[in-house]
């Protein structure tokens, strides 16, 4: 098998919902899967994960931020990532290289060609081959969002439609792999586009 | 001023003992300066680098050291070293992006290039004005090292021999920046040549 699928979005887009059913459809299928998440994903970039996140390191800079993410990705795919789908496992992640693209690049000011590279880099160059791209406006994602906001979370609505911005810009640019679904139905409308996305990437049985 | 000095060398060579007799000769002739290091020189610096030193995770690998160490370098360059010198001082660090073209690249394994290009986009490109590198033979630095040794300097004597060789060919291909220094010799004797390496650089009053 060996199918790399990375699930992206804007925050509040409901994620975390549409994870937990297409998990329960692919038990359901008896299809075998590994599920992953960046930030993190292995101990060492769990440790990133939580220095980035930290209020106390609320101002460090862009750059500093996007070094440490392609620190603890080549973690990732080193010990996680690339020695599942060796196994030809399907692989899910929570996040992957297009989050550091809209969240460091597009909305966060560095040149995505930068971001890019230094991801490039640090993955030699892994990309999965399906990116699951939630998409909701502001109006609605701060609805849905709860209290418990980590730091980029908590960024305004401007930093929201940058990041809005960015993965449809992804998206056009890489149409094959990378694939918008509308957010703002409910989660079984929402899921079953996702399912029907990973459906036409998943190995026929 | 406005002068960035950088102390490089192999494990043992006796860069502490230097670094403190060339802080009582800046002091003497009245000259002030910013002592900082690397690993480290920022707080997040200093946790990456307790991270990177950490037993637990002594099987990290090249790769992601080589980001790890490039993002507190990039947060060290914007806070600490930059403003220094818009400012006008002289900054001193112990070790800076050459050690990571030698301890990630010539003896670390990854291409020299790789980690110099991910070290340009962390630094801006920002060189120092000289670079000292003490350096000293396997068996004259054995005898020197303490017994309080972090993983890098528990490595071996092909280690030590890649690190003094990648010095070396870093100082031939930047001979103007990169002076090597023997530190065979006494204290007094290798700080001699420090201090006139130093003298060269610094503005006459």
């Amino acid at each position: 098998m060996s199918v790399f699928i990375a699930f992206e979005g804007v925050d509040g887009a409901g994620k975390s919902t549409q994870l937990k059913l297409l998990f329960q459809y692919l038990n359901e299928r008896g299809i075998e899967y590994i599920f992953t998440r960046e930030p993190g994903g292995t101990p060492l970039a769990e440790e990133i994960r939580n220095l980035v996140l930290s209020p106390e390191y609320q101002d460090v800079s862009v750059v500093t931020e996007a070094f440490l993410f392609a620190a603890g990705r080549a973690d990732h795919v080193q010990r996680v990532i690339r020695p599942a789908l060796a196994e030809k496992k399907v692989v899910i992640s929570d996040r992957y290289v297009d989050a550091s693209l809209v969240y460091q690049g597009f909305a966060g000011g560095l040149p995505v060609e930068f971001v890019a590279q230094i991801n490039d880099m640090a993955t030699g160059s892994l990309k999965p081959h399906r990116t699951i791209v939630l998409d909701l406006p502001w109006s609605l994602a701060k609805e849905r969002m709860g209290t418990d906001r980590d730091r980029i979370e908590q960024k305004a609505q401007w930093f929201h439609e940058q990041v809005r911005e960015g993965y449809r810009e992804l998206a056009e640019a890489e149409p094959r792999r990378i694939k918008l679904v509308d957010a703002s139905g409910t989660p079984d409308e929402v899921q079953a586009q996702v399912r029907r996305l990973v459906d036409e990437i998943l190995p026929r049985r």
